[in-house]
């Protein structure tokens, strides 16, 4: 059942790690179907990256999936709580942070399973990241593999053996300044992207964030300045 | 962090399996908060019915999540594709039919997980049924396992050991007579539920769809007539 070329779903933010996962999958031959979400994020201004990228990297569709995580909350990022400003160092704070969105790398790759199911693909790419990172549970390797096995139990593709889905984290043993680097040799343009949680209303980044903190410091370590900054 | 009284988040569709889900949660003493979904489907007149049951049996709270799986298609229950009526039979076909949503199941557990972690909440449960179905992947005890593993390592709760999330899925190694035969017993009324994947415009099931036929057979098995009919 699968046809050529080979496919791939990209999860695409508008951040710094979803662009070279994308340019990754793209150095491997597959058309890239890119998926974003429209979640409630206090960020959504992301998606105007997320497009920018999309459109800079060339791919097949690029579809926007409209979900509302706000209608849970229990985050900083989609409820009315306010995000932390005052952490610093380099995996920022011990405890997972109150930037974590309940599940919500579950749920994103829960449709981008359905995606794939439907477009007869196995290649799914997300840029989670566990090193230089938010110590979100979702980002861990352990719980990629848990995904993958379920994902291969959940369809009906897995079970009749039409393909073994595959859940790929190029970026995930990486710091951030080895994925910028990465990203530069592949031709990603940094300063289409956005990573900020809590930006200006024209998309300035807030520079002060978890994400912020830790985008510079990736590019620090490479002797560079943000582009978006 | 676990709060008293207990809760439980309850999957509700309209259907006939969902409704003893929940009788079953509250009989066990929790607070139930019930999670339905207008997801693009054929049949979104099953929120009416799910909205009859939920205030029948009494919950904490309802929620409707709009997403809408027609993004992706697939499917004759989220695409212009005709729901096959001309099968007949126990499990009624061999393959897995064009009724099966890509990842349906994954996408509405990710979404209770998301729930249940905001309200600190560790029960989970899902109406779906492994014994006379239509042979869905996602209602398979292997893929409830794989589920519930991977959402112990999706989450900041699981992670850090403050409660174990357990998918609970009570229906799942019954027959659909012995289904409406318990929810009988724990007082459901079968005349508010909706089953049908392709009603009329007034909430009529079609009695041909796979989903009629199977309801059928149950409650002729028990000697009754379905009342929804």
């Amino acid at each position: 059942m699968n046809t050529s070329p080979k496919k791939a779903v990209i999860l695409l933010s508008g951040g710094l790690d979803a662009a070279p996962g994308r340019a990754r999958a793209n150095s491997q031959g597959s058309a890239c179907h890119a998926l974003s979400f429209r979640y409630g994020q206090r960020h959504s201004i992301e998606l105007e990256a997320s497009r920018r990228v999309a459109a800079a990297l060339g791919v097949v569709e690029h579809k926007t999936a409209e979900i509302d995580l706000r209608l849970f909350g229990g985050s900083a990022l989609t409820a009315d709580i306010d995000v932390p400003k005052h952490l610093t160092g380099a995996n920022i704070s011990k405890n997972i942070p109150i930037t974590y969105v309940p599940a919500r790398n579950t749920i994103f790759l829960s449709f981008a399973l359905a995606y794939a199911e439907t477009l007869n693909c196995y290649d799914i790419f997300i840029g989670v990241n566990a090193l230089d990172y938010s110590g979100y549970p979702d980002c861990r390797p352990e719980y990629i593999a848990a995904f993958e096995k379920m994902a291969n139990l959940a369809t009906a593709a897995g079970v009749e053996n039409r393909g073994h889905f595959a859940i790929h984290t190029p970026l995930i043993q990486m710091s951030k300044a080895e994925i910028i680097s990465k990203g530069l040799e592949l031709g990603v343009d940094y300063g289409l992207t956005l990573s900020c949680y809590d930006p200006s209303e024209d998309g300035k980044p807030c520079g002060l964030c978890d994400s912020c903190r830790l985008r510079q410091k990736g590019f620090s370590e490479n002797g560079l300045v943000d582009p978006a900054l």
